[in-house]
């Protein structure tokens, strides 16, 4: 049996643990929550300081050009092409995950529409992160598409037919933590003469993703969660190269333009991804999702994100351990597959009651998690900064409010805004 | 002949004066851009240190709830909502100027399909901001609608036919500084049948603006500019309530939905403007952008906008008296109107030749305008902080500028990416 004892030893011989000193973390915190919102890390202030006083408030439009503000989205972006087996070029950093499946979903159907009219589904999984559903659903409404969910995963090959316009789905499951092998399910949407939208949204910074050895043709992506990037930081897009011209998106904004300073009247979209983008860049919050970003790049001497996956496998794998031996006969139920080539960077637990009240009473005592309706709870584990040492304590909490029976309390059952 | 001791006593005269010491400008500077970025409030550097350090940092996720994070878009969009004549609740901060152009265009063509379906016309000048007409370029192709262009405003009379949709303006007009008599154009709009959508990019913070009192349609603006908000500030969006409810707009994200936390499937639109939200609230950029609202919202002591608004034409009027006296000969054609009922907060300029290079030894000597192709110099006078002393001076350069030839040189002349 794994001792605590043991869990300090396992994070003094990590050599991943000098990452942790990146990140200005609560004191009295055990942050299981970086799948939702990532830490801050601790040079994003000071950063944030020098564009606000220095490029902002001194230099004031001299920036666009001297500070580099104008490519901010293309620098960026080849950052995270790093983390996502992206070409440099071939990714930029832009307006919300939503925005960007708007554009990529409705470049994938106009491309089918040019080529195979009758094929009009968009297959995906009724679990899938309900934006990703909305934005479907309402560009099927527009192109007389139909979208077409699955109850389980098994069933997503019986739907690659002659109807199906586009595979979208979600990498890792936002509830469950259930990971698509990305590689075999678009090589069956490929032979079946689909085109895939991959979110990378839980994926992206928190194992190792290869778009162009998955040979992807569209994805998105978040930049608050494993990227680090602060509260509704831009988000990402990136298109195969074999598409990006194929098609203008439908968000033909003026950063978009060939040549926006040139003021002209009509259309011309950008060559490359560049036509991806839309209105002015963030600056503030491009600025600070580049620190954030960089703290997963500052992996790379180490292994890279190779290296962050093991670690978090033997993170996720020792929670399983400690929460199945310490906290049984408490009902909680195992939502995130054991076999590790399932698995995300985060595990979910299933209560038949209480699951709401459980993550509250936890995070009174300083264990950070969530709940989504209707009955999980999701512990996030990101390698770069949680410690073998947390999951024992996180756990060890757990056990003391399930055996205390505290989560009952009324102050753990009154629900807030956002859960 | 005003003199420089005039203007000194102008300022000095001034009620409106002690609003600048709310800005952090730059030494050395005269600042006369703020119709393309805003200057920097002193306040929002220590705002953003407590958003990032203490919401972000220390609270993470609970910020979501307890600062108020989640109902941030309302809160900074009640606070325009005052600025423009919009009743509260009507108003949301969200996104880009150019994809809420996106969401509003769609609303009123999909209004028009459905009542009107032989209304197939957008109508717009050919000097609109180019985003405003590669949006509708945009929605046009899709909707199988025309993008009508007119080169002079007294042709857009003759557009308001049975044939027009939409009519879609930019209040103030980029380049020349033309300001757009909304309530004249929406009551001619409608009594055509025709729904109105403006662009406040220009007005919103430079001059009383009155959604309500000229019955416009919707309307969307930036944040970057009169409101100080930031480079690539989010924009703002306004539907009037007789239509906010009648269209899911197409950009159908989460947190434009009913019960986002309810992680439902089906889309279901939230009541009202919310529905115009699409991803996560971007934090950083509202926190700066309500630091940036607040400096406006600070002249309503003084007299709010209307006070603004007689400053902001005793500058303009002093800057053409000055420029007409003082650099007479050298070729300066006067393209705002000289109409003050016809004019915005900007003052422009053409000249045959070196208009680019005149701005560039400008901002070398310190006084920072800007170009816009063809032929275009721009002197926006922002009237929170632009004092009388800063026309005359700036004049003064300009002067020196021309009379020296000093132009010609050849670093002036060199194009750089963001001009």
């Amino acid at each position: 049996m794994t001792t605590r004892d043991h869990c300090l030893a396992l994070d003094a011989a990590d050599a991943l643990a000098p990452l942790r000193e990146q990140f200005a973390l609560p004191a009295g915190t055990i942050y299981l929550d970086g799948n939702s919102l990532g830490v801050l890390p601790k040079v994003t202030p000071a950063r944030l300081q020098q564009v606000v006083a220095d490029e902002w408030g001194r230099d004031l439009i001299t920036s666009w050009n001297k500070a580099g503000w104008i490519t901010l989205p293309q620098r960026v972006g080849d950052k995270i092409a790093r983390l996502v087996g992206a070409g440099p070029g071939e990714l930029v950093v832009t307006d919300s995950t939503s925005a960007n499946l708007f554009k990529v979903l409705s470049a994938a159907l106009a491309i089918q529409h040019a080529e195979a009219p009758r094929r009009t589904r968009i297959v995906s999984e009724r679990g899938n992160f309900p934006t990703d559903l909305y934005i479907a659903e309402s560009l099927a409404r527009q192109h007389g598409a139909e979208l077409v969910l699955v109850d389980d995963a098994h069933a997503l090959a019986a739907c690659l037919d002659e109807r199906c316009a586009v595979l979208m789905l979600t990498q890792v499951d936002y509830r469950s933590g259930r990971l698509h092998d990305m590689a075999a399910l678009t090589r069956a949407a490929h032979d079946a003469g689909a085109l895939t939208v991959w979110d990378l949204a839980h994926s992206a910074g928190a194992l190792p993703v290869d778009l162009q050895g998955a040979d992807a043709d569209f994805a998105v992506g978040c930049g608050y969660k494993y990227l680090n990037g602060g509260p509704g930081a831009p988000a990402f897009v990136w298109v195969h190269p074999r598409h990006v011209e194929r098609f203008w998106q439908p968000l033909a904004g003026w950063i978009g333009h060939a040549a926006p300073f040139d003021f002209t009247p009509g259309y011309r979209p950008a060559p490359g991804i560049a036509r991806y983008l839309v209105g002015t860049p963030p600056i503030l919050s491009l600025a600070a999702l580049e620190c954030g970003v960089d703290t997963v790049l500052a992996a790379e001497p180490f292994g890279g994100m190779a290296a962050l996956r093991a670690k978090s496998l033997a993170l996720t794998r020792l929670f399983i351990e400690l929460v199945e031996a310490r906290c049984a006969g408490h009902g909680l139920e195992l939502v995130t597959p054991r076999d590790e080539a399932l698995r995300g960077s985060q595990v979910s637990w299933r209560r038949a009651e209480g699951g709401y009240a459980i993550v509250q009473a936890l995070i009174a005592r300083g264990v950070v998690g969530d709940f989504r309706v209707p009955d999980v709870m999701r512990f996030g584990f990101t390698p770069l900064y949680t410690r073998f040492v947390d999951v024992w304590d996180a756990v060890e909490q757990l056990r003391q409010v399930l055996e205390s029976g505290q989560w009952r309390r009324p102050e753990f059952n009154q629900r807030s805004t956002v859960t």
